[in-house]
């Protein structure tokens, strides 16, 4: 069929213009060549401003991320997917299978619409990947120089199937196992080596990846996994300081039992990093009675998302609300939650 | 009892800077003396990545819009309110009953907190008025020229209650009767009279509201509304030639029974724009069928928000989709649906 739009957009050396974002036709026909075209869903081709879908009785979860990530582009992924996998992890962090995203995006005049194409390809990858749709979405513009390219925020909704009790920041108790699910500051370094001026020989990839597959085999061998959380923004030790600060409880952490690809290691000595402050976006941490952590740790490491998942310590009475790390020297030091973070735009 | 913070943020001096946007301390202080305590609701005071409520089984509704409004701050209201009212929006849209939104905050590095603080109490003022809470959220700060103050997106998840079938915008039918809520253009023009450069004398004020309780009502008295729709960007123009496209009709519409304000026809005659191409925030257009069209008209003049509701035309066949307009001096014209819009970032 002949497109009803006078000419197809330039998907080649076009860049989004004002009309893109101004609910008109050209908006329309962005809409239709890229968005629709590339996500492929028909809750999203009905073209309402809504998707309408059933859901049964139940517990849902909400989540939304915005992402602002820089560069847009990096190794092991690019904006696309990561607000895809992202948000598919906080809803999945709920022990809920996540169901539908929503996508809005923030785009700069003169962005190319090669490169807008990439990202919403990739998005699209990764949303077929997973099994969750985009159902719904929205598109802005900005005039050049009041954004930065493009700034995605997804939001996801899924639900909790019976008989899962949620898992949550508040529920750490002490005697608690703390168990990660792989190695810690993948992305972080990734992202760091693809940006300008610090660029650096590494291999490193991002680790992005959808966890809720990996969680779906947690839950069902043990449903009342205390708390799950994806180390994201801060890394390891803002994530342990959060949950120790909303339970009220202390950690012990072994040091040696973290587990750190050597790159990543060598990447942080030479940048003066602490890899356990880096971002991860494929990674969790689930803190679960210590009857069932072997059995979770096992469940994990039959994963390939959790192939290197390990015991990293404890849940201690603490009314200091401490993060102790044990380190390789036999010391002990506070694991401490920094101001800011060591990377800014890191997602 | 004392902050657990070494120091209170400074709402007055302060303003945005990278940390706020990091995942540490910076961050979580910011969200708890700011984000969580004005929009003072249990799920958001869990402080997990995500929201976990019960639904009843049935029809669920989600929906997402990006604002990127400027200038922030308008007349009747801001991008925090615009935020919460125009997801409602877009959910109630869909014949349902909003019940949670989501908001993800994109703040520029600099931005006065003061500012900030008075855009999320606008956003919890128009949360708690429409009964819609914020029950998950997130905050990423961009540096200084790579954003434009704040960006918010919305996400909205409602619930469709029977035995309403879903308004859509392919479903305008031949024969059916097109309403619209009230006075068409005031968000544009109000917009347009705060832009700095365009300054000029009105007392027009945005109609930014939440139309759910109007829309309950309307789908009480008719639970079949063919279609319902916001004329947001685009305005009357757009939405109407959406519709005619999404449903294969075309529309016939008396110019002369489209309410518009006196000062808006004023402002755009000075401007050289039209008031059915800008944009409304607290409207909608109905289009249901002829035999209901009485009862839904006056359901609507019996509410606040609908008591300058009109029929203004009805859908008719036509293999072209033209929304033909009858003027004021007996004519018929094509009402065009612009490339772009008048006016960017309108919302």
């Amino acid at each position: 069929m002949a497109s009803k739009w006078a000419r197809r957009l330039d998907m080649v050396a076009g860049r989004v213009d004002m009309t893109h974002g101004s609910g008109g036709k050209a908006m329309a026909q962005l809409v239709d060549e890229l968005f629709i075209a590339a996500l492929d869903n028909p809750l999203l081709a009905r073209k309402n401003d809504n998707a309408v879908f059933e859901l049964p009785a139940g517990r849902v979860v909400m989540t939304t991320d915005a992402y602002v990530v820089s560069p847009l582009f990096f190794p092991g992924g690019d904006i696309g997917s990561l607000a895809v996998h992202g948000t598919i992890n906080d809803v999945a962090m709920a022990g809920a299978r996540p169901l539908h995203l929503s996508a809005a995006f923030i785009l700069e005049e003169g962005f190319p619409l090669a490169d807008l194409r990439r990202i919403v390809e990739s998005m699209a990858k990764a949303s077929r990947d997973a099994g969750v749709g985009v159902v719904t979405g929205d598109t802005k513009v900005v005039e050049k120089g009041k954004g930065d390219g493009v700034f995605i925020t997804t939001t996801g909704v899924g639900i909790v199937p019976p008989p899962v009790v949620s898992p949550s920041g508040d529920r750490a108790r002490p005697g608690d196992v703390v168990i990660v699910s792989g190695t810690m500051g993948d992305h972080g370094v990734a992202i760091l080596s693809s940006r300008e001026g610090l660029a650096f020989e590494t291999s490193i990839k991002s680790d992005s990846a959808a966890l809720h597959r990996l969680v779906a085999r947690m839950v069902e061998v043990v449903p009342d996994i205390h708390v799950l959380r994806d180390p994201t923004r801060g890394g390891l030790s803002a994530t342990l300081n959060e949950i120790a600060q909303q339970s009220g409880v202390g950690m012990v952490i072994s040091e040696e039992s973290i587990p750190v690809r050597d790159e990543v290691t060598a990447a942080c000595e030479l940048l003066g990093l602490d890899p356990l402050h880096l971002a991860n976006e494929g990674k969790l941490i689930a803190i679960t009675d210590h009857r069932h952590a072997d059995k979770l740790l096992a469940t994990m490491r039959s994963d390939p998302l959790g192939r290197e998942a390990a015991i990293i310590g404890h849940v201690a009475e603490d009314p200091n609300r401490f993060v102790q790390i044990k380190t390789t020297f036999g010391g002990t030091r506070i694991l401490d939650w920094l101001v800011g973070e060591a990377l800014p735009r890191i997602c």
